[in-house]
């Protein structure tokens, strides 16, 4: 790859899309040229970066001529017909859609887990789910040390992950609650604030589990490179805006003291433990917000489990910078080292 | 005890107390007289119950005297203070307070799962943490048919749960964030709406569990009368006014289809099975709120267990209702018969 690369952004209009901007100047990420990507609807209006004004175009078959790195976050059927088109033309594409998360061929990567894989790709290397992103940052050091057996985990999900229209939406009922006005709807088909409700994606009518809950079992799965890691998992929409909570509860294979589980974790890249037990500051929303790590805190040994083999937290995370932008940005890092 | 009972309400003037009063209405409850106590602070006002105007009355040692039934629901230290002096004048008190919920002496009643212990009575009868409450309605008749093991479960509570003010404070968060004021922070001393925090009751500085957590773990022990059901919670405050949710793991000591678990809790006293797959409806604190049972959706066999020994659902319940006044009107009712 051209170092510094040509680089193209596809999806640059969505939450994440603007997020790669700010991530790409906030790191002085190295570029020859950058191109702006979107669909036909917004082809023709301008954003600026680097105090430079782009003209979006249209994502086509030839967008990625000359490119050498696309960042893609504009949906899994873009990523499906497109990303195929630009790795063939021999751009390296870091997919944020689940289009080619399973593949066997496409590495699945969070930086801080798996880097390695990088090295295998075929041209896409796929970004994962957001809310596995976000577990995986702090159980991965745990699994080393003590080899998790089993994860409980509950999600409390934010509306940033419905994209930036849901985000939108539940800060218009608020306007609309203040106002006794009725509560727009449009996007979730319910009240959202003052609410919550189990994740919008399909459930499996067989086993039960959504489409969140299942990415969150099998790409943790394939990120580990472990078959028998057990998941048992619930995704939760809750009334935040940006940054998903997650309520974590481990098994280890070899006894851990808390203690333990704390240095790791505190030694850990990309995580911050925020645990302080007099004053109640624990992980929360707004603390992980624009924020770069995982925060991680209510840290205790599992009074459910035999003592030492479990370990319970509570982990915050930014959705659309770790959970999305931040994560496919390290990986286009690493590729350029 | 006289049927129909003079009745004493204390705490009338709070969210629970109010709650009180709707639901001795709704549910026609006899009595013979009735008084409503308060603070000092609130002595003189008045309150409409059944068309009748009463005047408030400060909460003191003499309140009793001729009081059959009193319905407590003014904090832990009113409790501890007045409930005996009640007691001993001949009234049985239904206390919603934690002040006597672990006392061997005081029974701690769910109707629904354990209404033979209201006999054993010695003048206070406990009426158990509104979360514990919710649970156990669910799991109790889960539990009888296939033996739960584990409990693991991460609560979504609501603002009722720490009172009145705590809910007008989050409704004032969204008045204040609309209009782009600051945003209020008297009762919890941090921005609540768009945001979640770690539950604000009293962390373990050994365990790191907090009070909330401790009553789920032994108050279920008590309730169900089994001291080795392991529970692993975690307990956390969502921006959502007046219902709990809970996402719970069961593991079970005999296996269980899924159909079983469905048909048992579609017959189990106190529960409603909303549980749509194709549509994505299930439990939510708007759909819970106001409402008698407790909403369990969401049940589907564990993947993340042995094939058969673990189900994952998800509940909600009125906090102010089911986990409090209601419960707590219920075991009078129990008394009446």
């Amino acid at each position: 790859m051209n170092n510094p690369p040509h680089i193209a952004i596809a999806g640059v209009t969505g939450a994440v899309g603007q997020e790669f901007l700010r991530l790409l100047e906030q790191r002085s990420f190295p570029f020859a040229s950058m191109k702006m990507l979107a669909s036909a609807r917004s082809a023709g209006k301008t954003v600026d970066f680097k105090g430079t004004t782009y003209t979006i175009e249209e994502l086509t078959a030839d967008s990625f001529d000359g490119v050498d790195l696309a960042l893609f976050s504009a949906g899994g059927s873009i990523s499906k017909k497109f990303g195929p088109i630009a790795a063939e033309k021999g751009c390296v594409v870091v997919d944020n859609s689940s289009a080619f998360r399973m593949d066997p061929d496409t590495p699945l990567v969070v930086p801080e887990v798996n880097p390695q894989e990088i090295a295998n790709h075929k041209g896409i290397i796929a970004n994962p789910n957001c809310s596995t992103i976000i577990m995986n940052v702090p159980v991965w050091p745990l699994h080393q040390a003590f080899g998790v057996k089993r994860v409980v985990v509950s999600t409390y999900q934010a509306a940033s992950g419905a994209g930036a229209q849901a985000m939108a939406e539940l800060e218009q009922q608020a306007k609309d609650w203040v106002a006794d006005d009725p509560i727009t709807q449009d996007i979730f088909g319910r009240q959202y604030i003052w609410n919550l409700f189990s994740h919008n994606s399909d459930i499996d009518p067989d086993t039960g589990y959504n489409t969140e809950e299942t990415k969150m079992i099998k790409e943790t799965r394939k990120i580990f490179g472990i078959e028998d890691i057990q998941v048992s998992v619930t995704c939760i929409r809750v009334p935040v805006l940006r940054a998903h909570c997650e309520s974590i509860n481990l098994t280890f294979e070899k006894p851990a003291t808390e203690q333990q589980v704390r240095e790791i974790l505190a030694a850990a890249p990309g995580v911050t433990v925020l645990d302080d037990r007099e004053n109640n500051q624990h992980p929360e929303p707004l603390i992980a917000s624009d924020e770069d790590d995982v925060y991680v805190g209510r840290i205790r040994t599992d009074a459910g489990q035999p003592e030492g083999y479990g370990i319970e937290m509570f982990i915050a995370g930014d959705q659309i910078r770790k959970g999305a932008a931040l994560n496919a940005v390290q990986i286009a890092e690493l590729l350029l080292t």
